[in-house]
Formats: structure tokens, sequence, C-alpha cells
């Protein structure tokens, strides 16, 4: 039967080695014979882990695979959001074919599932949007995609904008996105009623961009809770970066995270080294569901980037001082079950009956993982293998 | 002419491509013709950097190729240091094996150099230091390395280990080590008395590891600008970690820098995502020598690292949100040219003249080379080959 596959020799999160048997995409409960003429692959003795949640990146506007792009932008959030609406143009960035090259990348590294933030403005309309839904179309077998329609050029500052939030939604967008309501449309009130009014009106979940720092941001926050609430999203808002829950005031973030907690929202960190970050091991003691993105990979924001999620795992890890092999699992589980509660996944992880997306890992243990992300052997989607070796098998353009 | 070889078509620092000869272990101008005999290496269109120098670490006590080290220790200094000392005898950590084991990762790498700490205690005494010794003379030939007798205990709070730091210096380290005056050996003024006391004596340069933050390092930087000066150590003291320099106080910190400038006195930072960190773009403006580490590598302190100086250069650029490709040199020269300053190393850069230590990698810019920190593709030490894509051809134990 070729859709019977038998793993063997692999350990699962680290226990003590095994075969794994999937049959129509689905793992078999232990013990269930493999049928005859099943396929066999050699699992080689490697870590079995789930596969990796990519929940916030920008498909569509990576310029990996387009040369190297020397950054000479200015220091601030307007800077880099003006030059990269020019560069747009300048630089011929193609959605469809940018978002390939990054799905191809990330594939390789292990990612089986990715939220993407993709920009809508009254510049590129809805290009963005259709890019990634062709590229989401075309790679739909190696991976799943969930579109975040992004106001990256501000919402109400920019007139039209809300309408093409709402085409974009119509045409195939999941999620709606939002953008620092007081640094960006200076009306934190106006924009969060509008993210949310969309979100109503579309019965879609939100995420929103969230850099405003102190007590900006957890004013922001505040009024995200409240609105939470008011409209029964419990579950549907993610908050990425926050990064005003680390700042130092140890009991306004206390009062923030018990906020979040008792409305549902998830927090997105990247662990970011450079600026004040979400205190992971405390969002997590306190319930509150944590997942984590690349974000943008080599693009004219910024130079780095791998589309590596067990790399962000370390690079949670190292933000948050995680050093013991428990602190380590905390920054998987982030990067892997986080991102799968926050994008709703049905039948994710790699217990029997679960969907076959998973990844061999050459680490002796989930630690090894996360701090050293060595290549990884095989990534399996929907039972099939997808990559070997740290490259996906299907082409990018 | 086995002493002469021609490295064809390398992009030094990112310029034209060009060959390069070098001919007893030094670069030779440009325009002289190779010598008949000599060897050709092709270079592949390769970026070429001077070889990385990894200005702190520790390499007596890796567990590097020990089978993963599960990590339960508690959260506190000492908590670690403790912990260290019982699993150097219940893992038997050998410095010997273990520091060649780190040299042959790095050498794969591309580090040509290497300023390594190395524990002096009172239970240990200084089976690290012949350790280490033992491992730069297997090893002369591929990479240098300066020894730091370091009390990684205390010194004045274990009696004894004065005395061994004095013995160290005598059998062959190279710099006096020092470690939290304040807050490991209770006394600043008696830390910092004993270990410039050693540097006087010995003629021996000076590096401290300083962890201790906000007012209480800066009073441990003052007391050691005092010192610099008194005894006339400009350009031969070196601050580790100075966590203290990226205190919120920017006026304060503005003063401690120009101390630092008056004196001469290096930083060296890891780039560390979870404290404050020195800022390298101000020190650097100010004219301060900045150096990297990778500090330890996978030792019973934490999980991480690889090794690796380029990606070093990275936590670097991440830590003080280095963008621009600009910036993105800064971060390389402190882990090139800032090393080998510190390090007072001679003939160092891939200037004619120089040694021919050089690193060539698949990189298109030098911003590429340190966001990306690909696979090396050549080591040369000395005019000699000593690694290939990524792996030292020497062997470890």
């Amino acid at each position: 039967m070729a859709s019977a596959t038998l793993f063997t020799n692999v350990r699962p999160a680290g226990r003590a080695a095994t075969d794994i048997l999937v049959r129509d995409g689905r793992i078999v409960p232990a013990g269930e014979p493999a049928p005859a003429g099943a396929a066999v692959v050699d699992g080689g003795g490697a870590l079995m882990l789930p596969g990796l949640v990519e929940a916030h990146t920008h498909l569509d506007k990576t310029l990996y695979g387009m040369g190297w792009y020397r950054n000479e932008v200015g220091p601030r959030l307007i800077d880099r959001i003006d030059n990269e609406r020019t560069m747009k143009r300048t630089l011929g960035i193609d959605p469809a074919r940018q978002s390939a090259r990054q799905v191809v990348l990330s594939v390789g590294h292990g990612t089986t599932h990715i939220r993407s933030h993709v920009d809508v403005d009254t510049e590129v309309g809805l290009a963005g949007i259709e890019g990634v839904m062709a590229t989401r179309e075309r790679y739909r077998d190696i991976v799943d995609i969930e579109i975040v329609a992004f106001p990256q050029s501000g919402m109400l500052v920019r007139p039209g904008t809300v309408g093409l939030m709402a085409d974009a939604l119509r045409q195939g967008a999941d999620v709606v996105g939002g953008l620092d309501p007081s640094g960006i449309d200076r009306d934190p009130k106006g924009h969060l009623d509008t993210v949310f009014g969309l979100a109503d009106s579309f019965g879609k979940p939100i995420d929103i961009h969230l850099h405003e720092g102190g007590e900006l941001g957890a004013f922001a926050v505040e009024l995200t809770i409240e609105r939470t609430k008011a409209l029964g999203l419990q579950g549907r808002v993610t908050l990425s970066h926050a990064f005003c829950l680390g700042m130092p005031d140890v009991a306004a973030v206390d009062r923030l995270i018990e906020g979040l907690r008792e409305a549902g929202i998830h927090i997105m960190t990247t662990g970011p080294a450079s600026v004040d970050a979400p205190p992971v091991k405390r969002l997590a003691a306190a319930g509150v569901t944590i997942c984590a993105g690349n974000d943008g990979i080599r693009d004219t924001w910024g130079p780095y980037g791998t589309g590596d999620m067990l790399e962000r795992a370390m690079f949670v890890g190292m933000r948050n001082n995680l050093r013991r092999d428990d602190e380590l699992q905390l920054a998987l589980d982030i990067c892997t079950h986080g991102g799968a509660a926050v994008m709703a996944l049905d039948g994710y992880g790699i217990e029997a009956g679960c969907r076959a997306d998973f990844v061999l890992v050459e680490a002796e243990t989930v630690a090894e993982a996360v701090a050293g992300h060595p290549p990884r052997r095989l990534v399996v989607k929907g039972g099939r293998v997808v990559a070997r070796d740290g490259r996906a098998m299907a082409e990018a353009p």
C-alpha cells in the first residue's frame, strides 16, 4: 500500500527508539503491524519532533535568493516602512516568487506550518495576498500556510486600506492583522476598533504587531484585552512581539499577563536580543499560550534569518536565559505546540492519531536539538518525506 | 617550492576577485609572480576574511564530544561555579582532551587565534593550565592559543589560589585573570590589587571577568581604570563581559567609556541576549577596542555554542541591533581585528606582509558572512590549508 510507511528506529521526543507506522497521512497506534507492501524509511536513531511551526513571518517580502541587499536604511520604524515600499518597486520583489523561495527553504528546516503576515496597502493593493495564495496552492502538499492581511503602512492613516483589508479577507486571507495602534495609526481606539470590527464581520481571528514599548504598549494591551472579552474572541487573538511585556516594572507586567490569561490572548515572540521581550517562563507559568516566528528573513528591514525554527527556539532560549534541559523543552514547545495552538491546528503532534507531520533531527535530546539546531535528517508532511538533509525536495523558482 | 602557494580567485574583504600569493607563511605583495612549482589552491570566488579571533573562551571545560549533559543547575552564579567543580570530578572533564576537541571544532570554523581563560583553583590546581598547554603545543601549527590564568572559584576567598595563579604564570600562562571583585571575592580593592600586583610582578597583561551589573559593576570599572593608569598598563587590560556598560543610565555609561578610552582598556563582549551588554557602536565611536568570544561552549554553565566566531559576530550584531552593512562590518571587525589588537598579534590581517592566516567564506559580502555565517570553504594558517568545508584536517582525541 503506497499510503502506508514505516519509519524505523526513531526516538519520539527523545524517548526510546521505536518504529512509527503512518497510514493515510496519520500516525497509527503503536503495536499495529505494518501492512504488506508498506514503504520503509530508516530513521537512523534520530530524534523525532513534531513539525516546526513558523507562527510569524513575512513570506511576501523576503529577498532570499535575490543577491545581497546592501542595507543603508535609517534607524526609525517609519524609515524602514517607507524604504520597503520604495524597494518593492525598485528591486522587483515578486511576492509569489519570493514566498515560494522562503517556503522551500523553511520546509528544508522542518517547518510544516506557517502563519505569514502579508502586506496590504494602497500601493501594492492585494498583489502580496494573491502572490502568497498562489504559493500556498502550489506547495499545499508540503506545508500549510495561513495568511494574515497585514496593514504594514498603517490603516487609518492611509485611506482606502480598510477596504483593501476587507477585500483580502473575502479573497482568502485567514486572519485580520494590525500594527502599532498609537505609533503608526496615531489612534489606538480607532485602529483597534477597526481591527476587531473586521474580525467580527468576517468571523476571523486577529494577530496584531505590537512594537510599542513600556506604558504605551501596555495601554494597547489593555485595549486589546477589553475588546477580546467584549466580542467573545477568547483564544482567537494574538499579540505579536509585545515588547512592552519585557518592561522593568514587573508588577505592571504581572497585571498584564493576568489580563492576557483571562482573555485567552496569545503572545508571539522572536526572542529579540536588542529590545525588551516577553518573559516566556512567566507567561507559560501563567498559562498564556506562546508561539514564535522568524519574522522577516533577509529583507529590507534586516539581514538576518535562515528560516530555521529550531534556530529560533535557540534565540528564544538565549533571550530568556534558558539553560536547563526543562527550560529548553519550553523553547521547543513554543516553536511547535504553541504555534499549533495559536493556529488552531487539528490533529497536531506525534501521538497516535495525529497527522504525520514530523521532523527527524540528529540530536541526542530535545535540549541538544534546540541548543545546536543540527541538520534535519528528514522532514515528513502528511506521511510523505518532503525534505532530506536540510533540503526540501520541492523546487523553488 | 613547497613553501609558496597561490590562492586563486578570492575576494579580499569583498573586493574584486584576485589571486593571493603566500610565501614562507606571509602574504606577498600583489603583482609578484608565483615561483615555479608553487602550489595552487582554487578559491572559487569566495570571500576572503582574516582569521577569526576567539578572544574569550574556556577550552579546559567544554563538554563537547562527551554526550549530552542534562543541565539541572540552580539559577545563581555561585550555583553554577559550585556545580562545575563537582562535575569536573564526576564527569571526568579532562582539560587536555576537551580543549583539543574544541580547538579542532573552532579551527574548522576559521578561528586562527584563541584566548582561553583556564581555571586555577585549590581543587584542580594547575591541571587545567597543563592540559591546555599540552593542547597548545599539539596544535601549534594550526592555531595560536593564549592562556589566561583564571580564578573561577574566587581568589581571596579560597586561600592558596594566589600562589597557584603565580605558579600558572611561571609555567606558561600569558595573562592574569580575575573575576567579579565584589560578587565573588567580596573585596573589590583586595581582588583588584592582587590581580594588578600579579600583572606587575610578572609583566603580564590582564583580563578580568566582570559580570557585576549597574552601579556595582561601574565601581569595579572605575577601580580598574585607576589601577591601569597608575601602573602604566594602558593597552594591556581587558574587561570581559562588562554588563554594567549596558545599564540604562546613558550619561553614567558615557563617563565610564571615556575613562576606558583614556586608560586604553579593552572590552570583550559575547553580545549576550538576556542581560545588559556593552554598546558596541558607542564604544567603537569613542575609540575603545572591542573584541568578542564564544565564552563557554556546551559546558556545565549552559548548553549553547558552536565555536563559530562568525555566528558570534551575528550574535553581537543582533544584540546591538546592527542591520546596515556598515554596522555588520563593525561586528566582523570585533571578531577579527578587535581580538587581534587585544591579543597584540603581530602581522595580523590580509594585507601584503601579513601572516597568511585567513578564511574563505561562501558569501557575497562581509554583511552576508556575518548575518548568515555560511560554511567555511577553506581555512589557512601560516599559509597552509588547515580546514576545508567547515572541518579541520587535524584529528581530535
